[in-house]
């Protein structure tokens, strides 16, 4: 293999690799070059190995993969916190679509910034978004310096906010390929909304609408009990076999949510090569239902962990959503062996890999991308360090994240972004509540 | 009514009272003299009525009453992430209790200023505490500054590492009692362990004992449905029963975890005029199963919120445990509107004041003592503030305390602890790896 040398060295209390043998090193490093991991081991060995590197000492602190948000919808920060605590439908109507109605593209794009800054702080170095006016989303990435997989949502009832019909909204598509082609941590997804918003031949030229643009394919499914009965109702399937049907099990195709799935429903999604992601904290607050993250697994399907959007969570804290994934399936099974805390750190890294359908994230070994996150270790709940899986997934509060770092570029260390003027951010995220309030 | 000159004017963007109204005031100000709050208002009233008052402008934050933690293990930080994901008896049997087996009074004294140090950094002001050595625990809450309530707890199992026989217990309550009768700020709770770990005899004679020394009462109860069973058995009566044929069902009585609860036993605690205890977090991580607070609120039972200990949290972070404590009612009944913002922060502050029968804490109104904390506004997933009390709730990560004040005093602000030497502690806590090593 060649060896490049490298342009930095982190050291620090403990490296967790998230490699095969899910080995934790102790007075750990991991050497930088380019935007590329070239190598991880004990500060002792690679501070010989690599003498003259830029040393950034972390000292008591563990290094980890970057959390890999699977799911989510960016610019809804703008919304977070406007409505809460109501049924589903209500919510929906009354409150969040009227608002979302008078969006546009530059409330989207501040939006999504706010929340790309919200996810660089609490140690998300990617992200899976779908919302409309998506290309101010991709521009927000481009210049916050996340990785992620970004699509244009629709649904059947044009003219949308984006499209005043179908052919229009398919040529965005095209638009968007051709302008974001070959960047090195954007990609973009089609992403219908949801089986019931939309028609089977929408979703079958949805489909081929990836294809033709070397697009990834993502949609919301299986959320709740009502889908499934409604998918039964209009289509005479369940919502995976309706899939399963319209040819959409594939291996580039992620499925959001998967709350109200069977066994045979399971199977088919395992034996399509799909992947899944599981938003606990989503699903608890609209009271969807518990998604069968672990038999998932168990079946096959690789599953991410997401927020979902913040109207509906309400923040981007994927420590916390580690936490609350693994509680929710404890108590839901009646098993506290359920949903360990190596498994949801799996999800939250390698499973959303597997979702993003970026292999080559995840984990801290040579040759994996450079994209990876420090978090202080001297907040009192992150000590004493018996087992520190454990502190990353039951007492960590997001907080504790000091370095946030993709493709080897520091987007945020100790209190200061690298891509975004905060304070300027912050003040205009005020526009919020005047647009909420027109 | 009396006034005094207060001694100092704190203000800042938001203040939350938690009053009968429950009133937010934008502009808010809180006046503070001596221990007591004396006004609460907006910022220009009160600044042109007390101009010469020393002021601290928090600026972009929010003031609120302290968080209440009405029951944890304070000392059990020592044993925070030692063993999860277990069944609870191979839990319990095989890591825990092999550890406390080894435990002195300075590993306790240690624990439990370590978690106050959590509790003052994360907002919680006051808790509520059962464990052993417990006068380790007294010493420390008298330090740390903080309001507390603690029980030297007991099981029948004589002897126990800190009595030789039942006796010597009961010296231990009368000499606790005697050494700190009117202290302003800590007040005993004889606490026997659970109604499967105690006799009849004991519980009625614990009993006895409160009235003796004027202490309240507490004791874990109903926690699973596992102690239903195990109560059925051994004394032909569920728990609540139980405990009613023993004269516990009164009014200084707080019975925490109440899962396994139906709408007679609800019944029955709301005629004694007893208190509860949600732990949500706990109850998931231990697979117990769900309280049903909200009916218990209902049927007449005050409920506090606690985080249990921080070897089955595994924080002390109160508003991680309101976050939590909201979603897993809204998940388990299937409603999103079951435990709204406002009612989960009424349980972390009116609710704790009742499960401490502290009714001079849990809002900020003239005449209540001068317990209060603020958060800092600015990280982004505290923005744009729509509702600041689904801010608080649903999207603060616990990290966000400026400051914390009980009695008045300020036990940290802005990085800075006051009541003790931050880092000399955590250098400390590192023992409790050699303690468990051993």
């Amino acid at each position: 293999m060649m060896t490049m040398r490298p342009d930095s060295l982190y050291t620090a209390d403990y490296v967790v690799t998230q490699n095969a043998g899910r080995d934790v090193i102790q007075r750990g490093a991991l050497a930088v070059a380019g935007d590329k991991i070239e190598c991880v081991g004990h500060t002792d060995v690679l501070t010989a190995l690599y003498p003259e590197t830029r040393r950034v000492d972390l000292g008591r602190a563990v290094i980890m993969p970057g959390l890999i948000n699977a799911h989510t919808h960016v610019s809804m920060s703008l919304l977070r916190g406007y409505s809460d605590d109501k049924a589903l439908q209500e919510w929906l109507q009354k409150d969040i679509f009227p608002q979302e109605a008078k969006l546009t593209p530059q409330l989207v794009e501040l939006g999504a910034r706010f929340s790309m800054a919200e996810m660089i702080r609490s140690g998300t170095t990617a992200f899976y978004d779908m919302y409309m006016f998506e290309d101010s989303v991709f521009r927000a990435a481009d210049e916050m310096g996340l990785r992620a997989v970004l699509g244009e949502s629709t649904t059947e009832y044009f003219p949308t906010l984006v499209a005043k019909d179908k052919e229009a909204y398919f040529d965005l598509i095209r638009r968007y390929s051709a302008e974001w082609a070959d960047h090195p941590r954007i990609r973009q997804a089609v992403v219908p909304h949801a089986p019931y918003t939309t028609t089977p031949e929408l979703l079958r030229e949805c489909r081929d609408l990836a294809d033709e643009t070397g697009s990834l394919f993502g949609m919301h499914l299986a959320e709740t009990p009502w889908e499934t009965q409604h998918c039964l109702e209009q289509r005479h399937l369940r919502p995976v076999a309706y899939c399963a049907q319209l040819g959409l099990l594939r291996p580039d195709t992620t499925f959001f949510h998967l709350v109200d799935v069977n066994e045979t429903d399971m199977q088919m999604l395992a034996d399509g090569r799909c992947t899944g992601v599981y938003n606990p904290a989503s699903n608890m607050k609209l009271a969807s239902g518990v998604c069968p993250v672990c038999a998932l697994r168990a079946a096959g399907v690789p599953m991410g962990l997401g927020t979902d959007g913040p109207a509906s969570n309400n923040a981007h804290n994927m420590l916390r959503e580690m936490y609350v994934g693994s509680l929710l399936q404890k108590v839901h099974t009646l098993s506290p062996t359920a949903a360990p805390a190596q498994e949801v750190l799996d999800m939250a890294t390698l499973g959303g890999a597997a979702a993003l359908h970026t292999p080559y994230i995840g984990s801290l070994e040579p040759g994996m991308k450079a994209d990876f996150i420090a978090l202080d270790l001297s907040a009192p709940q992150m000590q004493p360090v018996h087992n520190i899986i454990s502190q990353l997934v039951y007492a960590a509060s997001g907080a504790e994240v000091r370095l946030t770092v993709v493709d080897g570029q520091e987007l945020y260390r100790d209190g200061i972004f690298r891509t975004c003027d905060y304070a300027a951010l912050l003040g205009e995220i005020q526009e919020a509540l005047a647009w909420t309030r027109k």
